[in-house]
Protein backbone atom coordinates (compact mmCIF):
# COMPACT_ATOMS: atom_id res chain seq x y z
CA UNK A 1 0.00 0.00 0.00
CA UNK A 2 1.54 3.67 -0.76
CA UNK A 3 2.13 6.03 1.85
CA UNK A 4 -1.10 8.15 1.08
CA UNK A 5 -3.03 5.52 0.57
CA UNK A 6 -2.30 4.09 4.28
CA UNK A 7 -2.43 7.68 5.53
CA UNK A 8 -5.97 7.76 5.45
CA UNK A 9 -7.24 4.35 4.39
CA UNK A 10 -10.49 3.49 6.35
CA UNK A 11 -12.76 0.51 5.50
CA UNK A 12 -15.30 3.21 5.89
CA UNK A 13 -14.03 5.03 2.84
CA UNK A 14 -15.12 3.42 0.00
CA UNK A 15 -18.36 6.08 -1.73
CA UNK A 16 -18.01 7.71 1.61
CA UNK A 17 -17.95 11.63 1.58
CA UNK A 18 -16.81 11.77 4.99
CA UNK A 19 -15.32 9.45 8.22
CA UNK A 20 -13.62 10.16 11.61
CA UNK A 21 -10.16 9.68 12.41
CA UNK A 22 -8.44 10.14 16.17
CA UNK A 23 -5.18 12.87 16.76
CA UNK A 24 -3.67 11.87 19.96
CA UNK A 25 -1.15 14.55 21.02
CA UNK A 26 1.65 13.14 22.76
CA UNK A 27 3.26 15.10 25.44
CA UNK A 28 6.27 14.54 27.83
CA UNK A 29 8.79 16.20 30.09
CA UNK A 30 12.68 16.60 29.83
CA UNK A 31 15.52 18.65 30.60
CA UNK A 32 13.03 20.91 32.26
CA UNK A 33 10.76 21.31 28.71
CA UNK A 34 7.81 19.91 27.95
CA UNK A 35 8.00 17.74 24.68
CA UNK A 36 5.28 16.78 21.69
CA UNK A 37 5.55 14.14 19.67
CA UNK A 38 5.19 15.18 16.14
CA UNK A 39 5.36 13.06 12.67
CA UNK A 40 6.58 14.10 9.27
CA UNK A 41 5.72 11.67 6.20
CA UNK A 42 8.19 14.14 3.95
CA UNK A 43 10.03 16.33 4.65
CA UNK A 44 8.39 18.64 1.53
CA UNK A 45 4.81 18.15 3.92
CA UNK A 46 4.07 20.12 6.89
CA UNK A 47 4.65 17.76 10.28
CA UNK A 48 1.52 16.53 11.85
CA UNK A 49 0.18 15.09 15.25
CA UNK A 50 0.09 11.10 14.74
CA UNK A 51 -3.20 9.96 13.79
CA UNK A 52 -5.32 7.52 12.16
CA UNK A 53 -9.19 7.09 11.18
CA UNK A 54 -11.67 4.64 13.34
CA UNK A 55 -11.84 1.83 11.99
CA UNK A 56 -15.21 -0.15 11.56
CA UNK A 57 -14.66 -2.23 14.49
CA UNK A 58 -12.77 0.16 16.86
CA UNK A 59 -14.31 3.05 19.16
CA UNK A 60 -12.22 5.93 19.33
CA UNK A 61 -10.51 5.00 22.24
CA UNK A 62 -9.46 1.73 20.61
CA UNK A 63 -8.70 3.93 17.06
CA UNK A 64 -6.11 6.02 19.44
CA UNK A 65 -4.42 3.75 21.74
CA UNK A 66 -3.36 1.70 18.40
CA UNK A 67 -2.43 4.96 16.74
CA UNK A 68 -0.30 5.26 20.32
CA UNK A 69 1.10 1.75 20.06
CA UNK A 70 2.14 2.32 16.54
CA UNK A 71 3.84 5.77 17.04
CA UNK A 72 5.56 4.88 20.62
CA UNK A 73 5.53 0.98 21.01
CA UNK A 74 3.66 1.81 24.22
CA UNK A 75 0.30 0.05 25.39
CA UNK A 76 -1.52 1.03 28.62
CA UNK A 77 -0.64 4.78 28.19
CA UNK A 78 -2.45 7.35 29.78
CA UNK A 79 -4.87 8.92 27.56
CA UNK A 80 -7.64 11.28 27.54
CA UNK A 81 -10.33 12.22 24.50
CA UNK A 82 -10.62 16.03 25.38
CA UNK A 83 -12.66 17.50 21.76
CA UNK A 84 -14.38 16.30 18.85
CA UNK A 85 -12.20 18.75 15.75
CA UNK A 86 -15.13 19.61 13.20
CA UNK A 87 -14.68 22.81 10.98
CA UNK A 88 -16.48 21.66 7.56
CA UNK A 89 -13.13 23.02 5.74
CA UNK A 90 -10.53 21.44 8.08
CA UNK A 91 -9.11 18.99 6.05
CA UNK A 92 -8.65 19.72 2.36
CA UNK A 93 -6.28 16.58 0.65
CA UNK A 94 -5.78 19.16 -1.99
CA UNK A 95 -4.06 21.70 -0.02
CA UNK A 96 -2.00 18.89 2.15
CA UNK A 97 -0.74 17.24 -0.80
CA UNK A 98 -1.93 18.31 -4.10
CA UNK A 99 0.79 20.46 -4.45
CA UNK A 100 3.18 18.40 -4.50
CA UNK A 101 2.64 17.43 -7.94
CA UNK A 102 3.82 13.94 -7.33
CA UNK A 103 2.37 10.87 -7.90
CA UNK A 104 3.21 8.92 -4.53
CA UNK A 105 0.57 10.83 -3.25
CA UNK A 106 -1.96 10.74 -5.36
CA UNK A 107 -4.19 8.66 -4.10
CA UNK A 108 -4.84 5.35 -6.07
CA UNK A 109 -7.86 5.19 -8.44
CA UNK A 110 -9.83 2.82 -6.49
CA UNK A 111 -9.91 5.50 -3.81
CA UNK A 112 -12.53 8.14 -2.75
CA UNK A 113 -11.03 10.98 -0.70
CA UNK A 114 -13.63 12.09 2.10
CA UNK A 115 -14.74 15.35 1.46
CA UNK A 116 -14.56 15.94 5.28
CA UNK A 117 -12.98 14.12 8.02
CA UNK A 118 -13.80 14.96 12.08
CA UNK A 119 -11.37 13.94 13.81
CA UNK A 120 -11.42 13.30 18.25
CA UNK A 121 -8.44 15.18 19.77
CA UNK A 122 -6.39 13.04 22.56
CA UNK A 123 -4.30 14.22 25.06
CA UNK A 124 -1.17 11.51 26.42
CA UNK A 125 1.20 10.93 29.17
CA UNK A 126 4.44 9.19 28.85
CA UNK A 127 8.04 9.18 30.99
CA UNK A 128 10.14 10.27 28.43
CA UNK A 129 12.80 7.70 28.77
CA UNK A 130 10.54 4.73 27.81
CA UNK A 131 9.46 6.17 24.09
CA UNK A 132 11.96 5.69 21.40
CA UNK A 133 10.42 7.42 18.26
CA UNK A 134 11.54 5.35 15.44
CA UNK A 135 10.66 5.35 11.53
CA UNK A 136 6.90 4.72 11.55
CA UNK A 137 5.20 1.75 9.31
CA UNK A 138 3.84 4.61 6.56
CA UNK A 139 8.20 5.41 6.33
CA UNK A 140 7.13 8.71 8.54
CA UNK A 141 9.94 9.56 10.78
CA UNK A 142 8.59 10.27 14.57
CA UNK A 143 10.25 13.00 16.86
CA UNK A 144 10.24 14.96 20.04
CA UNK A 145 9.53 19.05 19.45
CA UNK A 146 9.76 21.48 22.29
CA UNK A 147 6.45 22.78 23.07
CA UNK A 148 7.47 26.54 22.29
CA UNK A 149 9.27 25.40 18.85
CA UNK A 150 6.22 23.46 17.79
CA UNK A 151 6.13 24.68 13.59
CA UNK A 152 2.90 25.64 11.45
CA UNK A 153 1.58 21.76 11.11
CA UNK A 154 -0.64 20.52 8.57
CA UNK A 155 -4.09 21.34 8.57
CA UNK A 156 -5.72 22.55 12.24
CA UNK A 157 -2.97 20.30 14.30
CA UNK A 158 -1.66 23.85 15.78
CA UNK A 159 -5.37 24.46 17.30
CA UNK A 160 -5.23 20.54 18.57
CA UNK A 161 -2.22 21.29 20.39
CA UNK A 162 -3.26 24.23 21.76
CA UNK A 163 -6.38 22.88 23.07
CA UNK A 164 -4.70 19.79 24.01
CA UNK A 165 -2.64 21.95 26.34
CA UNK A 166 -5.61 23.60 27.62
CA UNK A 167 -7.12 20.52 28.68
CA UNK A 168 -3.86 18.72 30.24
CA UNK A 169 -3.90 21.82 32.10
CA UNK A 170 -7.20 21.62 33.48
CA UNK A 171 -6.76 18.09 33.90
CA UNK A 172 -3.62 18.46 36.22
CA UNK A 173 -5.92 19.55 39.00
CA UNK A 174 -8.40 17.47 38.61
CA UNK A 175 -7.37 14.34 38.38
CA UNK A 176 -3.99 12.56 39.71
CA UNK A 177 -2.38 12.20 36.05
CA UNK A 178 1.12 14.04 36.60
CA UNK A 179 3.21 10.96 37.93
CA UNK A 180 2.66 9.65 34.25
CA UNK A 181 5.34 11.83 33.21
CA UNK A 182 7.92 10.69 36.11
CA UNK A 183 9.98 7.12 36.62
CA UNK A 184 7.58 4.52 39.50
CA UNK A 185 9.07 6.17 42.19
CA UNK A 186 9.75 9.88 42.45
CA UNK A 187 9.59 12.44 45.20
CA UNK A 188 7.17 15.61 45.48
CA UNK A 189 9.85 18.38 44.60
CA UNK A 190 9.43 16.17 41.39
CA UNK A 191 5.99 15.99 40.83
CA UNK A 192 5.99 19.93 41.29
CA UNK A 193 8.46 20.52 38.58
CA UNK A 194 6.33 18.72 36.54
CA UNK A 195 3.30 20.65 37.48
CA UNK A 196 5.27 23.73 36.95
CA UNK A 197 6.76 22.82 33.15
CA UNK A 198 3.21 22.02 31.95
CA UNK A 199 1.64 25.18 33.66
CA UNK A 200 4.78 27.27 33.30
CA UNK A 201 4.37 28.83 36.00
CA UNK A 202 5.58 28.49 39.71
CA UNK A 203 3.83 26.36 42.56
CA UNK A 204 4.08 27.31 46.28
CA UNK A 205 5.49 24.08 47.25
CA UNK A 206 3.43 24.04 50.65
CA UNK A 207 0.14 24.42 48.89
CA UNK A 208 1.33 22.18 46.03
CA UNK A 209 2.50 18.90 48.56
CA UNK A 210 -0.84 19.57 51.03
CA UNK A 211 -3.37 19.59 47.42
CA UNK A 212 -1.20 15.89 45.71
CA UNK A 213 -1.45 14.33 49.74
CA UNK A 214 -5.09 15.16 50.73
CA UNK A 215 -5.84 12.78 47.70
CA UNK A 216 -4.62 10.13 49.58
CA UNK A 217 -3.42 7.86 46.36
CA UNK A 218 0.43 8.81 46.48
CA UNK A 219 1.91 6.58 48.77
CA UNK A 220 5.45 7.81 51.17
CA UNK A 221 7.98 5.30 50.74
CA UNK A 222 10.66 4.45 53.54
CA UNK A 223 13.64 5.14 51.19
CA UNK A 224 14.64 8.99 50.02
CA UNK A 225 15.87 10.06 47.12
CA UNK A 226 19.56 9.55 46.84
CA UNK A 227 22.14 12.06 45.69
CA UNK A 228 20.47 15.22 46.16
CA UNK A 229 22.71 17.90 47.61
CA UNK A 230 21.54 18.71 51.86
CA UNK A 231 18.01 17.37 51.82
CA UNK A 232 16.57 14.09 50.64
CA UNK A 233 13.58 13.67 50.21
CA UNK A 234 11.22 10.96 50.48
CA UNK A 235 10.07 8.84 47.20
CA UNK A 236 6.50 8.35 46.79
CA UNK A 237 4.35 5.63 45.05
CA UNK A 238 1.54 6.53 43.06
CA UNK A 239 -0.88 3.79 44.61
CA UNK A 240 -3.52 2.29 42.03
CA UNK A 241 -5.21 0.13 43.88
CA UNK A 242 -6.16 3.47 46.79
CA UNK A 243 -6.93 5.32 43.46
CA UNK A 244 -9.58 3.05 41.89
CA UNK A 245 -11.26 2.51 45.20
CA UNK A 246 -11.22 6.36 45.93
CA UNK A 247 -12.72 6.59 42.44
CA UNK A 248 -15.80 3.94 43.32
CA UNK A 249 -16.36 5.78 46.35
CA UNK A 250 -16.95 8.36 44.46
CA UNK A 251 -13.90 11.09 45.07
CA UNK A 252 -14.09 14.55 43.98
CA UNK A 253 -10.51 15.25 43.64
CA UNK A 254 -11.10 18.02 42.12
CA UNK A 255 -12.55 19.82 45.41
CA UNK B 1 -40.58 14.89 4.80
CA UNK B 2 -41.68 11.86 6.70
CA UNK B 3 -40.96 11.94 10.08
CA UNK B 4 -38.18 9.09 10.27
CA UNK B 5 -36.79 10.87 7.07
CA UNK B 6 -35.74 13.86 8.96
CA UNK B 7 -34.54 12.26 12.20
CA UNK B 8 -31.87 10.61 10.48
CA UNK B 9 -31.89 12.85 7.67
CA UNK B 10 -28.51 14.03 6.35
CA UNK B 11 -26.98 16.11 3.31
CA UNK B 12 -23.87 13.40 3.84
CA UNK B 13 -26.29 10.37 3.97
CA UNK B 14 -26.39 9.52 0.26
CA UNK B 15 -24.26 6.17 -0.10
CA UNK B 16 -22.72 7.33 2.98
CA UNK B 17 -22.02 4.36 5.48
CA UNK B 18 -21.36 6.85 8.28
CA UNK B 19 -22.24 10.17 9.94
CA UNK B 20 -21.71 12.57 12.62
CA UNK B 21 -24.04 13.78 14.91
CA UNK B 22 -24.61 15.30 18.37
CA UNK B 23 -26.83 15.38 21.32
CA UNK B 24 -27.59 18.09 23.81
CA UNK B 25 -28.44 17.19 26.96
CA UNK B 26 -30.45 20.09 28.16
CA UNK B 27 -30.26 20.53 32.11
CA UNK B 28 -32.85 22.68 34.07
CA UNK B 29 -33.83 22.48 38.06
CA UNK B 30 -37.51 23.31 39.10
CA UNK B 31 -38.67 22.45 42.60
CA UNK B 32 -35.20 21.44 44.00
CA UNK B 33 -34.95 19.03 41.38
CA UNK B 34 -32.46 18.30 38.08
CA UNK B 35 -34.36 17.87 35.07
CA UNK B 36 -33.61 17.00 31.68
CA UNK B 37 -35.62 17.78 28.43
CA UNK B 38 -36.11 14.52 26.44
CA UNK B 39 -38.17 13.73 23.31
CA UNK B 40 -40.48 11.10 22.04
CA UNK B 41 -41.60 10.40 18.71
CA UNK B 42 -43.87 7.68 18.98
CA UNK B 43 -45.22 6.35 22.02
CA UNK B 44 -44.53 3.09 21.14
CA UNK B 45 -40.49 3.96 20.84
CA UNK B 46 -38.04 4.73 23.85
CA UNK B 47 -37.29 8.31 24.72
CA UNK B 48 -34.14 10.49 23.41
CA UNK B 49 -32.25 12.78 24.32
CA UNK B 50 -32.92 15.66 20.86
CA UNK B 51 -30.57 15.19 18.98
CA UNK B 52 -29.53 15.98 14.95
CA UNK B 53 -26.73 15.52 12.53
CA UNK B 54 -24.10 17.64 11.58
CA UNK B 55 -24.86 19.27 8.47
CA UNK B 56 -22.50 19.81 5.62
CA UNK B 57 -21.92 23.75 6.43
CA UNK B 58 -22.08 23.23 10.07
CA UNK B 59 -19.20 22.39 12.77
CA UNK B 60 -20.54 20.58 15.79
CA UNK B 61 -21.48 23.43 17.78
CA UNK B 62 -23.49 24.61 15.05
CA UNK B 63 -25.60 21.38 15.09
CA UNK B 64 -25.99 21.15 18.83
CA UNK B 65 -27.28 25.16 18.53
CA UNK B 66 -29.26 24.48 16.28
CA UNK B 67 -31.16 21.10 17.98
CA UNK B 68 -31.35 23.66 20.91
CA UNK B 69 -33.60 26.29 19.52
CA UNK B 70 -35.73 23.68 17.76
CA UNK B 71 -36.41 21.90 20.77
CA UNK B 72 -36.24 25.09 23.88
CA UNK B 73 -36.86 28.01 21.35
CA UNK B 74 -33.84 29.69 22.54
CA UNK B 75 -30.47 30.85 21.71
CA UNK B 76 -27.17 31.60 23.39
CA UNK B 77 -27.78 28.92 25.69
CA UNK B 78 -24.69 27.84 27.92
CA UNK B 79 -23.63 24.97 25.58
CA UNK B 80 -20.36 22.47 26.25
CA UNK B 81 -19.43 19.42 24.50
CA UNK B 82 -17.96 17.01 26.23
CA UNK B 83 -16.94 13.75 24.98
CA UNK B 84 -17.51 11.99 21.40
CA UNK B 85 -20.08 8.69 21.47
CA UNK B 86 -18.21 6.16 19.14
CA UNK B 87 -18.95 2.33 19.96
CA UNK B 88 -19.18 0.60 16.87
CA UNK B 89 -22.52 -0.67 17.53
CA UNK B 90 -24.40 2.47 19.54
CA UNK B 91 -26.82 2.85 16.64
CA UNK B 92 -28.90 0.52 15.37
CA UNK B 93 -31.44 1.45 13.12
CA UNK B 94 -33.33 -1.74 13.05
CA UNK B 95 -33.09 -2.23 16.76
CA UNK B 96 -34.87 1.27 16.87
CA UNK B 97 -37.77 1.26 14.58
CA UNK B 98 -38.15 -2.18 12.43
CA UNK B 99 -40.10 -3.79 15.08
CA UNK B 100 -42.90 -0.96 14.87
CA UNK B 101 -43.56 -2.65 11.44
CA UNK B 102 -44.90 0.26 10.48
CA UNK B 103 -44.74 2.07 6.98
CA UNK B 104 -44.20 5.64 8.44
CA UNK B 105 -41.34 4.34 10.30
CA UNK B 106 -39.51 2.76 7.33
CA UNK B 107 -36.89 4.92 5.20
CA UNK B 108 -38.25 6.36 1.80
CA UNK B 109 -36.40 4.53 -0.93
CA UNK B 110 -33.80 7.07 -1.80
CA UNK B 111 -32.69 7.26 1.60
CA UNK B 112 -29.37 4.78 2.75
CA UNK B 113 -29.58 4.28 6.74
CA UNK B 114 -26.25 5.04 7.60
CA UNK B 115 -24.34 1.98 9.38
CA UNK B 116 -22.51 3.69 11.97
CA UNK B 117 -24.02 6.97 13.77
CA UNK B 118 -21.28 8.72 16.01
CA UNK B 119 -22.88 11.32 18.01
CA UNK B 120 -21.23 14.24 20.02
CA UNK B 121 -22.52 14.72 23.73
CA UNK B 122 -22.98 18.45 24.66
CA UNK B 123 -24.76 19.72 27.91
CA UNK B 124 -26.72 22.70 28.24
CA UNK B 125 -27.92 24.76 31.05
CA UNK B 126 -31.57 26.67 30.91
CA UNK B 127 -33.26 28.61 33.12
CA UNK B 128 -36.61 26.59 33.47
CA UNK B 129 -39.05 29.09 33.05
CA UNK B 130 -37.67 30.69 29.79
CA UNK B 131 -38.42 27.40 28.29
CA UNK B 132 -41.61 25.85 27.64
CA UNK B 133 -41.67 22.65 25.78
CA UNK B 134 -43.66 22.01 22.84
CA UNK B 135 -44.20 19.74 19.91
CA UNK B 136 -40.99 19.80 17.51
CA UNK B 137 -41.13 19.73 13.92
CA UNK B 138 -40.62 16.48 13.43
CA UNK B 139 -44.31 15.86 14.99
CA UNK B 140 -41.96 14.83 18.82
CA UNK B 141 -42.83 15.48 22.12
CA UNK B 142 -40.58 17.44 23.84
CA UNK B 143 -40.70 17.19 27.98
CA UNK B 144 -38.63 17.95 31.17
CA UNK B 145 -37.73 14.76 33.33
CA UNK B 146 -36.66 14.38 36.73
CA UNK B 147 -32.89 13.00 36.25
CA UNK B 148 -34.13 10.27 38.92
CA UNK B 149 -37.04 9.23 37.07
CA UNK B 150 -35.52 9.12 33.35
CA UNK B 151 -36.37 5.69 32.12
CA UNK B 152 -34.64 3.00 29.63
CA UNK B 153 -33.81 5.40 26.48
CA UNK B 154 -33.10 4.39 23.15
CA UNK B 155 -29.68 3.72 21.97
CA UNK B 156 -26.92 4.41 24.52
CA UNK B 157 -28.89 7.54 25.73
CA UNK B 158 -28.75 6.56 29.27
CA UNK B 159 -24.81 6.35 28.91
CA UNK B 160 -24.92 9.66 27.18
CA UNK B 161 -26.97 11.42 29.80
CA UNK B 162 -24.81 10.17 32.88
CA UNK B 163 -21.57 11.70 31.33
CA UNK B 164 -23.50 14.33 30.72
CA UNK B 165 -24.23 14.55 34.33
CA UNK B 166 -20.68 13.76 35.47
CA UNK B 167 -19.08 16.59 33.18
CA UNK B 168 -21.20 19.07 34.44
CA UNK B 169 -20.26 18.39 37.86
CA UNK B 170 -16.95 18.77 37.14
CA UNK B 171 -17.59 21.56 35.69
CA UNK B 172 -18.99 23.57 37.98
CA UNK B 173 -15.58 23.97 40.30
CA UNK B 174 -13.75 24.71 36.49
CA UNK B 175 -15.60 27.32 35.51
CA UNK B 176 -19.03 30.01 36.87
CA UNK B 177 -21.78 28.02 34.90
CA UNK B 178 -24.15 27.87 37.34
CA UNK B 179 -25.69 31.02 37.21
CA UNK B 180 -27.40 29.86 33.98
CA UNK B 181 -29.59 28.12 35.42
CA UNK B 182 -30.69 31.00 37.62
CA UNK B 183 -32.75 34.14 37.06
CA UNK B 184 -30.57 37.52 36.17
CA UNK B 185 -30.54 38.18 39.87
CA UNK B 186 -29.69 35.75 42.53
CA UNK B 187 -28.55 35.42 46.13
CA UNK B 188 -25.63 33.00 47.07
CA UNK B 189 -28.07 30.82 48.82
CA UNK B 190 -29.36 30.71 45.63
CA UNK B 191 -26.32 30.11 43.84
CA UNK B 192 -25.34 26.84 46.51
CA UNK B 193 -28.97 25.69 46.25
CA UNK B 194 -28.28 24.96 42.58
CA UNK B 195 -24.97 23.33 43.10
CA UNK B 196 -26.10 21.09 46.08
CA UNK B 197 -29.14 20.18 43.79
CA UNK B 198 -26.58 18.99 40.86
CA UNK B 199 -24.00 17.43 43.27
CA UNK B 200 -26.82 15.62 45.16
CA UNK B 201 -25.06 16.45 48.42
CA UNK B 202 -25.05 19.65 51.18
CA UNK B 203 -22.15 22.06 50.73
CA UNK B 204 -20.56 24.17 53.51
CA UNK B 205 -21.85 27.89 53.37
CA UNK B 206 -19.15 29.70 54.21
CA UNK B 207 -16.52 27.32 51.84
CA UNK B 208 -18.89 27.60 48.85
CA UNK B 209 -19.16 31.94 49.13
CA UNK B 210 -15.38 32.62 49.55
CA UNK B 211 -15.29 30.04 46.32
CA UNK B 212 -17.40 31.79 44.39
CA UNK B 213 -16.41 35.39 45.76
CA UNK B 214 -12.56 34.16 44.81
CA UNK B 215 -13.50 34.38 41.18
CA UNK B 216 -14.33 37.85 41.32
CA UNK B 217 -17.24 37.82 38.74
CA UNK B 218 -20.35 37.87 41.07
CA UNK B 219 -21.40 41.43 41.91
CA UNK B 220 -23.56 42.54 44.38
CA UNK B 221 -25.89 44.48 44.22
CA UNK B 222 -27.47 47.27 46.80
CA UNK B 223 -30.38 45.51 46.43
CA UNK B 224 -31.79 42.47 48.99
CA UNK B 225 -34.18 39.45 47.99
CA UNK B 226 -37.29 40.34 49.41
CA UNK B 227 -39.87 37.79 51.06
CA UNK B 228 -37.22 35.79 52.95
CA UNK B 229 -37.85 34.87 56.52
CA UNK B 230 -35.71 37.02 58.72
CA UNK B 231 -32.24 37.27 56.85
CA UNK B 232 -32.52 39.04 53.64
CA UNK B 233 -29.82 38.33 51.62
CA UNK B 234 -27.82 40.19 49.13
CA UNK B 235 -28.41 40.19 44.94
CA UNK B 236 -25.78 38.92 42.52
CA UNK B 237 -25.86 39.36 39.28
CA UNK B 238 -22.65 37.93 36.78
CA UNK B 239 -20.48 40.01 35.13
CA UNK B 240 -19.98 38.93 31.98
CA UNK B 241 -17.34 41.73 30.65
CA UNK B 242 -15.12 41.01 34.14
CA UNK B 243 -15.51 36.99 33.37
CA UNK B 244 -14.48 37.71 29.90
CA UNK B 245 -11.98 39.75 30.94
CA UNK B 246 -10.24 37.70 33.46
CA UNK B 247 -10.44 34.76 30.69
CA UNK B 248 -8.34 37.16 28.14
CA UNK B 249 -5.73 37.79 31.71
CA UNK B 250 -5.71 33.87 31.35
CA UNK B 251 -7.84 33.37 34.64
CA UNK B 252 -7.30 29.79 36.17
CA UNK B 253 -11.00 29.30 38.30
CA UNK B 254 -10.08 26.01 39.03
CA UNK B 255 -7.39 26.82 41.66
Amino acid sequence: MTAIKKFIYSDYLKNASLTVGVNPVIFSVSENKLKVLLTTFDTRLKKLIPGGVILKNENADDAANRVLKETTGLENIFLKQFHLFSEPDRFSYSTAFEQLNDNSYKPPEDMDIPDRVFTVGYFALVNFNTVHPTRGDMNNTNEWIDISDVPELMFDHNLIIDEALDALRKELFIQPIGYNLLPEKFTMPDLQRIYEIILDRPLTRSNFQRKMLSWGIYERLEERKEGVSHKRPFLYLFNKEKYEKAVKQGANFWF
